[in-house]
């Protein structure tokens, strides 16, 4: 039982959220915590980053950061603003890879703080606080481990007669999931535990929302740190997802894609089965859907709302819905 | 005995040098190299290298590979052209130090390869090569050594009561040596050692070349490196030196107060003296002055000749100069 209502509005809001996707509802959230008086802390997908040219890259921690910092290009839908190249294009002159990625030379400065930081024995967290004390963002950002677990995409390359396993920036970003793709792995997984953090922050929190981010690569690999599901699950708090599958189609990104490849059919309700039920073995006491993509599911409660996240104001109304359907269920 | 003379003139040529300096003169002597189908070697200053941000900065061999390949700034007289200072203004945003120091963009891009790359194991002079790839210097680039040997100031720090020993670079950019000084030491020297490449340059020299880079903290640290003297002296090349103070003034840079703090009078002839004659305990076999500048020293050769490197030609007409006392020594 718990006793989340419009009237008694959670105080403490913990996020499970993937990279820009992540980034905008938790304007949302930001936006709702701001009129009820509560605090939010995201627990960060870390499975994109990757290390290039020497330096850590975090994609969503840094697109979460950047955005709620108020310091992203909302034109282009990822990076900062007024972002410059120069960097990049020297380290192609050199002919120093991978050509395919784009470093931004804003974004570098943070990763040198970031690698300067790691190498002098910091944990990520630690630097992912540190960073954000330029930013602000209002948002407690912690990665969903200290330990490095990246995604990896068993696929088939161009010209590869066997499938291997490459990292997912590189089929994300370079082949854009256009090979023939069999499965994902997290690479470190079996070494890596939630922060005592992200402990914390589960046990204290009143309302657990998971973000309408890609369900396999955004919040999959938060729920593949071993232990993070039993963390779920001993939670005093409701967990509420949302969906970023409307009508079956995702809103931005590449779910659809990835769910196809899981074996798992691209629709709201078939992802809250596929993410289960936290009184059995899942994760999920409420999922909530756009309108028309209701349904009954065994022991999750569905709700519909308005999932388009137009701005912060509208994405609130999709988070004031999850807080109703926390009230309901269990 | 040495058979150097214009119509035999030398076939490699190995020069010691600097920064700046070092790098306008090696436009000369590549020049004179072309005309007269040498091969030229440069052993190059590392004492000025520093990490910052992480990254390996190597300012020495950085300007003389961007002179050399055309890519240098002639106006500001260091760095690229069309170098931008997007990461430096990002590093001071996150308030990470130093801030006295600007890396430039394309700067970075050359610092970031050859991090990684010494990080993954390969020594200095294997990246330089590496990043000279591109640049097309024409000059085989040598650092000193691969190890680190770094040339720290010993000085009293304004408000401070007592001396402290800082970085070269500190007391170069940040208190552009207008501090108390007493000395220089150099960091790591003792365990440090010329490179097989710097060796075996020396040994098939059939002219060394002293630059006229300051005799303190370009040319002294080199000639610091434990073994490199011995390898001066037992070469079958003749050692020439140019001076780069002009009537006691250095032609750039702050060769006088370097003097001044090892206590060297600020004269061509001094510098000279205090660089020894290779028949003593030193390394000179002749000294090039500038007219009016000359005199006679023990056991070295002096001569004098126009040393205003104007532009790569006059600057060849220097090394000219030198190849004909090279003729006349010993």
């Amino acid at each position: 039982m718990n006793a989340l209502s419009a009237n008694t509005p959670p105080r403490n809001i913990v996020v499970l959220a993937g990279g820009v996707g992540g980034a905008k509802y938790l304007l949302g959230v930001r936006e709702y915590a701001r009129e009820h008086g509560a605090e939010v802390t995201a627990i960060v997908n870390t499975g994109d980053d990757a290390t290039m040219h020497g330096l850590r890259i975090c994609p969503d921690l840094d697109s979460i950061m950047y955005t709620l910092g108020g310091g992203h290009d909302q034109e282009r839908g990822w990076g900062q603003v007024g972002e410059t190249w120069t960097v990049g294009e020297e380290l192609k002159e050199y002919g120093a890879g991978p050509t395919w990625f784009s470093l931004g030379d804003k974004d570098i400065a943070t990763h040198l703080v970031r690698t300067q930081m790691l190498d002098a024995g910091y944990r990520l967290t630690e630097v992912t606080e540190a960073l954000c004390a330029r930013w602000q963002p209002n948002v407690r950002l912690l990665p969903m481990s200290d330990d490095r677990v990246e995604t990896h995409v068993v696929c088939t390359l161009p010209d590869a007669e066997q499938p291997s396993a490459i990292h997912f920036q590189e089929w994300w970003v370079r082949y854009r999931t256009k090979v023939p793709t069999t499965g994902f792995v997290q690479v470190g997984a079996e070494q890596a535990a939630p922060s005592a953090e992200v402990l914390a922050a589960l046990k204290e929190a009143d309302l657990i929302l998971l973000a309408p981010s890609n369900p396999v690569v955004s919040i999959g690999p938060i729920l593949g740190v071993p232990g993070m599901r039993e963390a779920l699950r001993d939670a005093a708090a409701p967990v509420i997802g949302t969906a970023g599958l409307i009508n079956g189609a995702p809103l931005r990104g590449m779910a659809d894609v990835c769910l196809q490849v899981i074996g798992v059919e691209q629709t709201a309700l078939a992802v809250a089965d596929y993410l289960g039920a936290r009184s059995a073995d899942g994760v999920l006491d409420g999922w909530l859907v756009a309108p028309g993509d209701g349904g009954t599911l065994d022991a999750i409660s569905v709700a519909e709302a308005p999932l388009l996240m137009s701005d912060a104001g509208a994405t609130a109304q999709m988070v004031t819905a999850a807080v109703e359907l926390a009230g309901q269920v269990r």
